[in-house]
């Protein structure tokens, strides 16, 4: 059965509340690029999917990177001079710029406001800023708190550790019937904030929970790691498995209202594109399909010049795009049950493309072979035909052996889905043979 | 001369009724995809041109099906209770399902009922249903007429044969210089229908009586045979000719009310797909370009990828996008002679294209030739130029060996005509020399 | 430093004015295709810049064409029964049929009249036409002046010569690191006609008078030639050196208010074609984009087939396009020192693209290198980056040896000149290596 078919069995309204009860459950917890919350966000993963956790060394040498020393917070804070705290990290790690050395001081508000950070336009909101390889620290706060920052001197204290440690990853690994392999990559580096991309995660492994037991065709590989140095440092210890990487997708910002957003890969004609385009153009959604650049979220490492795979960016409202991007705004009330199934269900079909997406040639390829005797064709003519007839005539048109089934679902403007079923109706009647794939993925 | 230019010389009044007036003389046939009404229909052609008729037995395999029994019929009537004829076959051939079986029986209303066809948006149309290749019986009415018949016992009669027999088609051949084919083709199966497709095989067979006689580039063959079973029977028996086919057009709906629509060949940007193209550019009227498609006319069959000819089917309103689509209002009226007469100047335009899209090198290549010293540009300068001293520019600039005269009218949008006519002037004047095509077609 | 950036250090107002006044001190001048004029006024192009003259005997064959009889004029005019100059070459060169052949007669004015040119729509404009290639004379007036003209007899006198001499262009050549070429053409044939082209004219020598002492990539040669024989006549005599034109523009009506228009060469897509396109898109002013044609100015010649130059044309309104085209209408009031600048800067833009158009591999091209540690990336993260740090990671994605800058630079979005810098500074970070050109142009 189809990934989309089987998610449509299910209740959407529970679903969507089963994916935002974990992005609710993973929301408190202060993630960064390193650290206990990465550790915490993993189990919770590996609670659901089966995760192999990897520890990389700080000092490690990652392609062109360095893995630095690792970052936990046991509590910061700004307070007055009556020792009220008047930014605090224990009311939301938001508060601290991310990766801040420790330190304990007393200081002058025209000294402190070097370090403090806030967003104009939205008084109340609070930014995420980090500064992971520049030795600092900082606060981040609204700018209504800023504005009630009265002259005096005011305490400061980060209680932090910056050490040598381990940066840390997930990976779960389902293998299918080849080794050839489909990448599904997020990043969990990112703190209190939830469509940028708790909201990915919780539909990655949402994703990676319905796929065993299935006959697959591809084989899986799900990658949960902290931003650029996360991907980087993956890359580099995979190196010789790359190439079996035959379609990948970034998931992030899958929460929101908005409608989706597809980024394409580099090579911007790949498979994974076409079928995201594909599934895209028929989800009933409006969706933009958005040209390859070299900034973004880790397809920016997929998709460097050295590796260039075929890896796409699947989203909601797109980054920077919306005003809570980076800001204690993107919170739980800003991602929706109902977006995070519709994002599921996105991602299952855009899989079922990937896993069904044969060649045939049509066995009787001289004039039309007579439907009508195989049950395949209206008995009265006179009248137009349905979709799933038009779609017996084309895939028996174009199979040649030259055009996928998603090529056929393309030209025809009919969903792939329908496409895919009239092919096994036709194989079933014996009028299409399989074209072994010219990527070792043989046949269903 | 050009064939559009020979059309130009006659009244275009008069030769539009010529053409409505044929297709009034076929419109009362009961024709089927077999049988006597195919035969006298291809008897009024074979009056007008020269017509080989074939007879395919049934029960010969043709490609993937079998030529059926021929179908005749005497009479065909419902009658009521008092024996008044409530649906008769004799006011119109539309009201029996086409290869109905014989029956004669008794029935009640409410058993008839599902023998009984109406198109309830139209309430006095009467629509046409066939059951070709599942043996049944039943009549199509008005929905009027539908909602008269009051309870009670019903008298069926349909005085048909369903017995072997054979099925008929016809070919008219015209040879020309070169042994490569341009096909015309046009179903002749369906009974009282005057768009679909009195209207194409009227313009099928005036275009072919314009030909003979002229210095053709091309051989033509124009074939006129029942929708879907003949065109295959067609095919299986010319396999050995196929190859030879350089260019088709299925020509139906050419008379209705509305603008041109082109539906291109499976491949695309053949030569005939471009020339339609060019001709309905110019053509003064609106006109679709549409893509192909496997559902429509014997275009399926001619385009089913074993063969994959290169043949577009032309057409005014697309089939079962005019609500009197197979219904009785695709009638006489609805087909006027000014618009048969401008579908048959199209078509001559179009085979004028084929017959004239050459090959040149420009002779003096090396900047422009000095037209003035021919005659062929304006002698006083500084005013710009007309049409035809800028097509001879054109022709000039991409006669390189690599460009036809079809290319060049595509990339100048100058009528092709006007090209065409430069080309004649550059000959003559030795600035030009004719390239030999790729595909064995010589000089005119 | 790029030349825009040269152009731009200095006052735009004062710039235009001295474009203006370069072109207002040749407007009086009679120019033909031949004669005293054209040498008069490449004697005052040849005060600033260094300028070869060629003088090509009449009757000497080039390509297709002679060279014809060289004219001069010392006096031209009707007069009417009292002696009153009623048209007078002296008050307005344009008066004078271009290539009017030496005549004393009187006539009355019903045989004058077959001698006379108005352009009606404008009745106080002189239209500019000329007779170069069939012996004849006659004269230009505005209608109203027509209007005037009183049944009786005229005097009319042209007192011109048309004798064996010569064609005179003129020749700046400068050379760079390549033998390679940038042409730069300019026609200088017209009388008093400013926007064509005497803006031409103007911008081309200020633009030479910018490039000695530069390092320059290309070698460059500029021509103010007669329009059409001069470049056919320079054509032929430089046919073994036509193989080093790598990138060409004509120039020409590059002084009036409208926005640019670029027209393509013949080949569609050279690098001229699209660094030209892609500088009109970043200027600011509305640009067109024209298709190559084989009517319009010398690139007629340089794209004729048997060259097939890539040469294209830059202009602002089109010629014909504009109803002051060739009359008295187009003087030195339509034509504005603020956009005879702008044409030179974007003429300065478009060669900048030319010289720095160069082709890099990343030397770090497995996932991002670390910009952050080369100074080259911000340090706080989590806003959005600017794009200096966006053209950095375009100019590293896509340096793989198959993309020039202008690829990137067209593919991102971002201006030329800053993918440039981008590449200059990544350079300097050893992040880049330059790939040598395929066309022998090495590095800067």
């Amino acid at each position: 059965m189809l990934l989309q078919k089987e998610i449509d069995l299910r209740d959407p309204v529970r679903l969507g509340e089963e994916l935002h009860r974990f992005a609710a459950e993973l929301y408190p917890i202060c993630r960064s690029i390193t650290g206990d919350g990465l550790r915490q966000t993993l189990a919770a993963i590996g609670n659901r999917i089966p995760l192999r956790l990897v520890e990389v060394p700080s000092g490690t040498h990652v392609l062109d990177w360095t893995v630095p020393k690792e970052w936990n917070v046991r509590d910061a804070y700004v307070a007055d001079s009556s020792g009220k705290r008047v930014v605090d990290f224990q009311k939301c790690n938001l508060h601290l710029l991310g990766y801040s050395v420790p330190i304990r001081a007393r200081m002058p508000l025209s000294e402190l406001k070097s370090h403090l950070f806030t967003v104009q336009e939205h008084p109340d909101w609070i930014p995420y800023r980090t500064s992971y390889y520049k030795e600092s620290w900082g606060f981040c706060l609204s700018q209504s708190q800023m504005e009630e920052l009265r002259d005096g001197e005011y305490q400061v204290l980060v209680d932090s550790t910056l050490v040598d440690g381990h940066l840390t990853y997930g990976e779960c690994y389902l293998p299918g019937r080849s080794a050839d392999e489909v990448l599904i990559s997020c990043h969990i580096c990112h703190p209190s904030l939830a469509n940028d991309n708790l909201s990915g995660l919780s539909v990655a492994t949402f994703l990676a929970q319905l796929l065993p037991g299935r006959d697959l065709r591809y084989s899986y590989r799900l990658v949960f790691l902290p931003g650029t140095i996360g991907a980087i440092a993956w890359l580099a210890q995979n190196r010789e498995n790359i190439g079996r990487i035959r379609h990948g997708l970034v998931l992030t910002c899958l929460g929101d209202a908005g409608g989706f957003h597809y980024k394409k890969s580099r090579r911007g004609n790949t498979e994974i594109d076409r079928a995201a385009a594909h599934v895209l153009a028929h989800s009933g959604d409006s969706a933009g399909i958005l040209e390859f650049s070299p900034y973004g979220y880790d397809e920016r490492q997929y998709c460097s010049p050295g590796f260039n795979l075929p890896v796409g960016c699947l989203m909601r409202s797109v980054w920077g795009s919306f005003p809570e991007y980076h800001t204690s705004a993107d919170n739980l009330d800003f991602i929706h049950p109902r977006q995070l199934a519709g994002s599921l269900q996105v991602c299952a079909a855009i899989m079922d493309v990937l896993e069904n997406n044969r060649r045939y040639c049509n066995s009787a390829p001289y004039g039309e072979p007579q439907l009508g005797r195989r049950d395949l064709y209206s008995s009265v003519g006179g009248n137009t035909i349905g979709i799933e007839i038009n779609a017996r005539l084309w895939v028996l048109n174009l199979s040649d052996g030259q055009h996928s089934l998603l090529d056929i679902a393309e030209r025809s403007g009919i969903p792939f889905l329908v496409i895919s079923e009239a092919a096994d109706q036709l194989m079933e009647n014996g009028l299409l043979n399989e074209v072994q794939g010219e990527n070792g993925i043989g046949p269903a």
